[in-house]
């Protein structure tokens, strides 16, 4: 087989701060040959996340800190270009890990294979994949809406929030959502049948803006952001309210999140829950979760939008423009064509 | 029958910051006739709760509001004086929400009739009443504490607190109190058998007192205080960690709480649950509660203690004691001899 050049995006440098371009370097280098029971992948579409942020700290975060030099972990869509695994095929498109790179070598039971027809294949990373799961999880298990309740999302023009307020509505629910733009406030209510939106950037009184969407309160604030935002929200909340605590991208860049109203207090007084999760550890509910989600999609109940940008050199870009709210859905980076 | 004075004490005004004696008046009534179906009880004991705070405000409390000239609310130990119900005889004593009065007329399904001992009298309104119950079921419930796992709990000499920490015990938890006395940090050391105790009125920091009680960090945190005790806790909380909001002590006398370390972004890092609750809610599991309270009582694995003031005269004087941290264990005032 010909030598085949990796291209890979290394953390080169810890952010103080907003992460930069400056944080990592783009590395060639060769690809090496798949072992017994690995495979060899090629990138297609590379998932950019916020939570990604926190891997370039040192410190304690949900997700495993990347360590200067190493490539940037992420979830991926690939091919299979070699194989010495019994079950899979060169040419097979499977859900990896490759991260920031152009290929990766990978064991064959980390990877899952997919039968969605390429146009679905960025769905893959979206809302049939961990964003999907993650608004499934969220909502359902931890917020647990009921028909007639008032579900409030944040980050809700993101992968997750636009997923979260769709089956929102499809559970009965009143439901608003919180972007940043007004073009993303009129996806919300115009294609994705929210009964309300609100640009945080423009409100001149955010809290208000959610008391006059919400007549009945909050029952359900499933948060992506946290800081004001939240605050904002919060004092709507319903008693025997739930908050699912998926994101909180607003803080992602501070090294101490700013100090905020007390929460504690008022999850007393409304007798409130508050969870934070993170869905990989909720592995059980994947093919229900999954199932429904498909069904939705397929039934035209759930629309999904993917931002993409085009090319590996690419990477540091798309991600970072998660933080400036660039992406509207599911942020993507397609490596190679499929 | 002759004609029987009540003394009762009425709200007269709404605090500003900390109540103090002259929000109260003591009023001298007659005592009506009970009605069909209707007692007349003499009150024993009343308790005095942190809780009867938030009743004095006119905003959103979880407690109902008392109204300007009205009685203040609260549940005691009666002795019936006089029946006009098939249920209830003379000489009965009861468990009854007579408040801060000398005497009230109940309907009896209002009642529960006490079958203890004249000496665990008292502890129908602590350790075998709702300061049990509520630490039973926000640390079984909540809390969910595992044997081996580490249990904080905050005002840990009060009514509740203390009960918290023994149930921990049982359950084969480390324990830690936090308490605001030496005193009452030996007591809860050397007496009811927690693992270790801090007197967050002395520590020159209670973050580090807290890590280094707490070698394998915070699995479950019981907060009846809020504030910066509750940060100091947080900073230790493990994955997968859950708080109990039973209590907010430290924040009762502020028009809005102090802005304090944001906790939406700790709760997600820590995929770590909170949740408030008041045990009123959870009717359902008091049979069982009262009959674990009651046997551990009994076994001597439960201890309790009151702290007693005689005379209706002294209700408010007991009540702001709670505020300075007077009482140990369950702050009753004795009305009258039972």
């Amino acid at each position: 087989m010909e030598k085949i050049i990796n291209r890979q995006w290394v953390l080169t440098s810890r952010p103080h701060g907003a992460a930069t371009k400056e944080n990592f370097e783009l590395r060639e280098v060769p690809v090496a040959e798949p072992r017994d029971g690995e495979v060899l992948i090629k990138t297609i579409y590379l998932s950019v996340d916020p939570y990604m942020r926190g891997r370039m700290n040192a410190g304690h975060s949900y997700a495993e800190p990347a360590q200067t030099g190493e490539v940037m972990l992420g979830r991926a869509v690939g091919k299979i270009v070699q194989s010495n695994s019994e079950g899979f095929e060169k040419g097979d498109v499977v859900v990896c890990g490759n991260g920031w790179q152009t290929y990766a070598i990978a064991k064959a039971e980390s990877l899952r294979k997919l039968d969605l027809p390429p146009e679905l294949l960025p769905a893959a990373l979206g809302v049939l994949g961990m964003p999907g799961l993650t608004a499934w999880y969220g909502l359902l298990e931890i917020g647990k809406p009921k028909s007639g309740e008032t579900v409030v999302v944040s980050g809700a023009a993101g992968a997750v929030g636009s997923v979260v307020g769709q089956i929102a509505k499809i559970h009965g629910c009143r439901t608003v959502g919180i972007a940043g733009t007004d073009e993303k406030v009129r996806w919300l209510t115009e294609e994705l049948g929210f009964d309300a939106g609100l640009n945080y950037r423009t409100s001149p009184d955010l809290g208000a803006g959610v008391a006059a969407a919400c007549p009945d309160g909050v029952d359900v604030y499933f948060d992506n952001v946290g800081g004001e935002v939240s605050a904002s929200v919060l004092r709507s909340l319903n008693t025997f309210g739930r908050i699912a605590v998926c994101g909180q991208i607003s803080t992602y860049d501070l090294d101490t999140p700013e100090p905020t109203e007390a929460i504690l207090p008022l999850l007393l007084t409304r007798r409130a829950l508050a969870r934070g999760f993170i869905v990989g550890d909720h592995a059980e509910h994947f093919a229900k979760a999954l199932g429904e989600l498909r069904g939705w999609v397929e039934g035209g109940r759930l629309k999904h939008r993917e931002t993409i940008i085009d090319g590996i050199e690419h990477a540091p870009e798309a991600f970072l423009g998660l933080f400036r709210g660039d992406n509207i859905g599911k942020q993507l980076v397609r490596v190679a064509e499929v």
